[in-house]
């Protein structure tokens, strides 16, 4: 064994690779790192588009699968797939001896890394730690953060957040959002509109007319999802504005979201709506760049709209407390509330552009803390 | 279903149970609450003897077994244990439908149960947050405070920490220590000398004369445990003092320190010390307030010496940051140090009483609190 | 706990349910015997419907869910489902502690059941023993009679098998199909036309004309499940018959499966198929009614055919050796020879109702034995 | 990847290593073969003696260890190591992608190998499969042939039977039983009588006097294991003659004979029984060429004592219709019949060696048929 630094990244959705990648691509290509990945939940379920091909096309050697979702889509699916997360990703890590153990956000395979990492004594690197957000979602964020030795925040009051915490000022980095950096170096000319009207089922959209984006993903603490997304659905019915939806990601209650969009379909002879299971994170991003409104309860209401200045309606709690821009009106499950706010959004047009989320160079910057720091274990609650 | 509020306590050690059952026998003879116990871990090993029959003579009722221990006795086997027990945990808890989980402390199979709680939306309750103690039990205790809702601390520094780390004050209660309190209130008189020189292996102790007690748990991270063993039982040898040596509970490393003592007792045909695996918690209370001494790196010398000004020798990181009294004295894994210091302590003899842990009625306090506190799953970051 | 005779049912697919419902019908109205539930696998899954409703309404109480289903779709996927499925079976079995376990048939999920519950002691009744069919599933079929006890066979040859490998000649019974009898009572006239052209994608089907049925399962003994399945596609195409096409089970190669048939769906304009993911037991019993002719490699071109009368072409080996009919054209992953097969079986036209697989009141004669039969766990082989 | 057979070997005691040792040797020296050993259940465990550093003494290159033993000593326990067992195999074995998986025995963790082997395509090498026993062992033994693809059986009988089982003839192999290679490579001289009375706990043992050795293992088929250890030591306290006895193996009921040996040392002030809990297998091999009588109900009873003309005493079922030579007198659990049969044995004296289960060069002949054998995975039932 010689002395590279071992750097294991843990890649558990597609969309996550995608926006890693810039990092993940800085630390292969340098001679001192050796580079090993895990990927495991959603990343590697055929239906959402195999990875494995793209890692290799990209480079990426070390690569371990793990298979870590149980089926069932609700919450018990989803603590029992954390416990099974948390055996494979031990072996996984065992085999692999990483120093630096790379997680991003907050989903229950991160937190299964998180736990088998720090029982294997890694040092455990943590990207997009300290945001508030409410759902189960924070209190996960929150608890890796604790497990974690070196954070990389997406914006000062995360920081600030962290440092209360407990966690060592030296070991807080705000480095701006990876999702952002790859959302301002995706080129908006690569979208595919043939290959949009393709995609998915629903109604054909007219590009050279608005279209918003509808990114609706289920509440995992008690809320009635399926009510929920009826309340959307007839929103936009009602506004008459054409819209992509796209489906939830696979948390519990997915499955509730699912139905509602089944039946809104079996209902309805006439509406404007296409409904995606699956884009590229490519294409989704130049999407956003050409959309007139983001509606819905997804971060990238936040964050990723706060960027590109794109007016945004955010529906429920999900999102709550989280650092948000002016570009955004807040309602809540309720039809009549969210297509008013996506009329005065539409009248509005544009924001201006925010750095709330946004540094140059992110993954630049996270490359050269991740070659020049300090190694731990033994975490010291900063007092 | 009727409205009484289901409490459901996770026990999984025996000691743990003794230590909770002026707690749980409140809540138990109380109509208004309905008390369910789920028991794992060490707790169902018949080496430690089945804890089974004695939940039922205490009046327990609905109690579920979980088998989630792993052999191994290193990290690996701790992290995959962590991980089995999330699946048990989920699968238990979606049986017994409780309101409220009552937690304690920060094993792995705790911070299993919180992450099982927390996904499936239950209010989880837990005991002994906010203490610094180093060793990855500090990351755990405070990653599992993240998860909880309702915090029953030990002592105000705990309490301040919690709070800063974004707990709402309104449900961090300081109650003092439940095992102080069992502490307090078993009378020393039932020590049964006897039955003690007929448990474990080695040499006979004489109660006339003066003994301390050795207590030393594997370090989980990284730590040299056979080497950290023997320079204690260097150290002791060397003081020529009777000891009463405590095996160590589970823990990675458990097998390095039974190998050590499996070495020294073949390699010495002399030596004054009582080699003990299992000793019923309430024999323990009571030998503790005979030492003349307490050895090694358990939160015993912290904790239950601060209340009994038991002199006090404590060995290594494992309790560093720890909230400390005056009785203790810190060395090194290093036989010179601590025998040095045994001699010293000895030399002192007792100190005078703390309350830093100590709160009359702990057990009362929590009791109240459970029965009129609200519920709440949605956690809000207190800034 | 009184002595009525309890019968725990391990249920893991819809159609499962749908094919014992006469059978556990019969048990669960019979004072003497106390009736349970373990329902897992893809029953539980909502994208295939949830089946606890109709649980309630068809009358049955105690009901316990698993999760077992790991996402994956290919063998790693299943065998570690096989695990998973173990450790929730035993937990299940070890609440209900029934006196009869009733198993069906060769899936993963049901040697996991059949393993936690000989470990557990209890009397193992298994439905479909002793069958030949080529693929892991006889392997797997085997292995589970020898870990039972009754058997109930569905043909004499079976029954013949089971007595030379060694099973008791009084415990292995021969009382038919219960798929066949569950045929034989679906009236044809429940078929709804306009629900089935409504259901799925792809083309409508007339049925004034002859349709065709597909159904062809993944292999998981190395085969190249994609190619397969387009040699199909390219058969039906070039017959230029109608066909239903009903997407495979979630074997390992279901994936392959379905991007095969993605794939043939982009690259054709014109076609006569009608694919379809799900549809009732019920309404496939009646569609198999009406159909002229059966393609693939489902046991329904054995059995079911067999019964009816229909013609079927029957693809590879996945179902070799077994029990077959004269009404069956054997062919090999090749689209001339599948084409060829299809046309020579509409040309022919019905064949005669054959009872290779059926007897007259199955679920009647697996309730008497279930009844009367005396109960034995230690196995003695019959020499 | 080159073209070199790839053989793993799956270890789950170190008992099972020692006797397979010589085999493995013959593979691993062999420049055609690549020897994978996937090492897992008890072998692991330290308490047991780490087998790791052996391993690599021996030349074994590529290992991987699993860790798959849920605590408990029950039913329970064992049937969920079962399915944690299938988990950790399926990852191991994709790892290492072996042309052929051998396994060896009866024990639940081979049967999870078995599984996974199976649902992975592997051929999988089976060794001591046909033989008869009682217990749950003989149904998992046969379950696990029924997976297998190539047997080597230790005795005609079991050949005659996995060929009536529907096993291919050409693919079941008679070679003799490696226990009893083991055993006859044995030299008796390196007994380390001095080593023997340190080992373990109770009376020390007078090697110029005739000592017997018990060795009865618990039943899991609702036995009363605690009552039939306390009949065995009660008959060996009334026969006077000195006694081995050693400790049982960890399936479930482990515990329950562990208590009854417990009290039974701490009732008796006199008693001549030294209990052994570890014993490495060569010293136990030659200790067993000393022996005046065996007594209990493990297989050496039957096939080591066989060969070596040891006079036998078989306590109840667990070993019933096992191929039996003239040397043993089978009993039930009762104190009075054992007693008589020990008198009557050691009356009696030495039997003539049998060939039952002995055939000179059993590893060789293995490793011949390795070598050269055709593989294949889609079994034919042999009808």
């Amino acid at each position: 064994m010689n002395n590279k630094r071992r750097i294991c990244f843990i890649i558990t959705s597609r969309i996550h690779y995608a926006r890693n990648k810039i990092l993940m691509k800085l630390v292969n290509e340098d001679p001192e790192f050796k580079t090993q990945l895990i990927v495991g939940g959603s990343a590697l379920l055929a239906k959402y588009g195999d990875i494995l091909p793209n890692l290799q096309a990209d480079g990426f050697r070390s690569v371990d699968k793990l298979y870590t979702s149980i089926e069932g889509g609700d919450n018990i699916a989803m603590s029992k797939t954390t416990g099974l997360a948390v055996i494979e990703f031990t072996t996984a890590l065992q085999r692999f001896k990483p120093d630096i153990v790379v997680l991003r956000g907050d989903r229950f395979e991160v937190l299964a890394a998180a736990i088998a990492a720090a029982y294997l004594n890694k040092t455990i690197a943590h990207i997009e730690g300290g945001d508030l957000s409410g759902s189960i979602d924070e209190s996960v964020r929150h608890a890796i953060s604790k497990l974690s030795h070196i954070h990389f925040v997406t914006n000062e009051k995360s920081r600030d957040r962290l440092v209360k915490m407990g966690e060592q000022p030296d070991f807080v980095h705000q480095v701006g959002s990876l999702d952002i950096e790859f959302l301002a170096q995706t080129p908006p000319e690569i979208l595919d509109e043939k290959h949009l009207n393709f995609t998915g089922v629903g109604a054909t959209i007219d590009f050279k007319k608005p279209f918003i984006i509808v990114m609706q993903h289920p509440v995992t603490t008690g809320e009635d999802n399926f009510k929920n997304v009826n309340e959307t659905l007839r929103a936009i019915q009602e506004s008459g504005v054409q819209a992509f939806w796209f489906w939830p990601n696979i948390d519990a209650g997915t499955d509730d979201i699912s139905k509602a969009i089944r039946l809104f379909r079996e209902q309805h002879d006439q509406y404007q709506i296409r409904f995606i299971r699956h884009l590229s994170p490519e294409q989704f991003a130049a999407l956003l760049k050409r959309a007139a409104c983001l509606v819905g309860n997804s971060s990238a209401g936040i964050k990723e709209a706060s960027y590109l200045g794109l007016p945004a309606v955010n529906i429920g709690t999900r999102q709550q407390n989280r650092l948000a821009g002016s570009h955004i009106l807040n309602v809540v499950y309720d039809h009549r509330e969210i297509a008013e706010a996506i009329k005065k959004q539409l009248a509005h047009g544009s924001y201006p552009s925010s750095d709330l989320y946004f540094k140059a160079g992110t993954s630049r910057l996270i490359f050269d803390i991740l070659k020049k720091t300090p190694l731990y274990t033994q975490k010291k609650f900063y007092d």
